[in-house]
């Protein structure tokens, strides 16, 4: 049940300690967080303040909006705990503090409980299960983008080798428009182990790739399936291509093959539909 | 055939006039460049070639390369005409022109020759057409990714209303892979007149929207299909949404729906599937 509205500080001085956490956010992604994370925008706020309620891991520090935006979200705040501070500045504090104009008035500094294990994860599947893997995965942008696709075809967990880059890091929560918070993910170890594991646990996996033997379509439906995407330029490493069963999106010939989230999305798509879930 | 290497010209100041035109590119992005565009590596220079040498309205005017890049494109700058200069820096004059040094050391500034009619380009389409059209698209990363899924599924034209960002704008032509040196398009005027010229021409016209009424999968084969996309955030208005035939892509309830350009790619491999254009 949605509590009181929390008690709003204003914030002056964009060196005021209390908000030490939003300074020079762009600066900050390259150096790390700790286990620290930004959320931008309301629609992440949202999402937020539901992987709090629910216990997803994800828990919100502190909040700064800008004073005009605290009217139009005063229904979110009010499902974080009380002990949630929540700041607000005006618009030039609010661009001082972080550094750049493009948070969009809605910032969230929030932690993650602990990093996931892929064999906890693994093991809570349902019966019926759709896992979206990927390995060496390297631009925000597109891990972003891969989680926004995973929510919105029903995908179970996503699951990333220790190459793949971070997906809490901030410009990969803004292009999953939060999926990253709702979607279970473990990101560790090799492709090799996390295949196994897969295996294991009775999901039949499909590499994707230009080069895959069978088109999308032709994939069988199943109780379990994991779909695995390789990097942006390279693609899946031979070694894993030889070791799995893949498929293809048809394409025109002679091009750079698709961006890996759009690839995703496709292959998801159909693999949902053959699956009976969307 | 290719044609010898042209002689290369060693730029040693940053301020040198030779280059102005490749000056603090990432700034100059936000003022205009008057029918000028910059093309950023590897892929997007081949393409430019090719575009040059097939008259397609694009020229090049100058290329600026990172010494170490130089042997490394040979092949491609010997299909320039010889009086495209090409000049080469070391990575601190380079880092210093550009302005940033995400450009992958291959820059090219080219001019477009005149803009795209859209009554010629349509009217120039084959019997068989496949066709995207877009309104509202305002972010440059969107619009670049449809033209990449574009030239994927062998889209013949992409329609933009007036209201759609320029597709050449430096951040666009790059996520395009190129694609926009390559899939014929034209931007002008409202989305109500370019529908009535599809519709003309013979094209069956299909929005995608979350709200559409039939599946993608359903949409059926023709010999000229349009497929519609609307704004990021709005997506098609209610006006055109009741003028055309809509589908939607199936995914789970309440959520943020797709990205335009995921959406765009995912409903193109269909169509184009439909209509065995791929």
């Amino acid at each position: 049940m949605p509590g009181a509205l929390p008690p709003v500080l204003r914030i002056d001085d964009p060196a005021d300690p209390r908000i030490a956490g939003f300074v020079s956010i762009k600066e900050r992604d390259l150096t790390g967080r700790q286990g620290r994370f930004i959320a931008e925008g309301t629609v992440v706020l949202r999402m937020l303040a539901a992987a709090h309620e629910t216990g997803r891991g994800f828990a919100a520090e502190a909040l700064l909006l800008l004073e005009n935006r605290l009217e139009g979200v005063g229904d979110i705040l009010r499902r974080f705990p009380p002990d949630v501070p929540v700041y607000v500045a005006n618009a030039q504090v609010f661009d001082a503090i972080a550094g750049f104009n493009m948070h969009r008035g809605v910032l969230a500094l929030g932690r993650r409980e602990g990093e996931p294990d892929r064999d906890a994860l693994i093991a809570s599947l349902p019966a019926s299960s759709l896992v979206l893997a990927a390995c060496g995965i390297s631009n925000h942008d597109n891990m972003g983008a891969l989680f926004r696709n995973a929510a919105a075809f029903g995908v179970d967990a996503v699951l990333m080798d220790e190459t793949s880059c971070d997906p809490m890091y901030r410009k990969a929560i803004r292009v999953s428009v939060g999926s990253v918070l709702t979607v279970p993910f473990a990101r560790e170890g090799s492709v090799a182990v996390m295949l196994q594991q897969l295996q294991d646990a009775g999901f039949a996996i499909w590499g994707l790739s230009p080069a895959g033997t069978i088109d999308i379509g032709a994939i069988p439906a199943a109780q379990r399936t994991a779909l695995l995407m390789g990097t942006e330029g390279e693609g899946l490493p031979q070694s894993v291509m030889t070791a799995i069963q893949t498929a293809r999106i048809r394409q025109r010939p002679g091009l750079d093959s698709l961006n890996v989230s759009t690839a995703a999305g496709i292959a998801l798509h159909q693999v949902a539909l053959i699956n009976g879930r969307i």
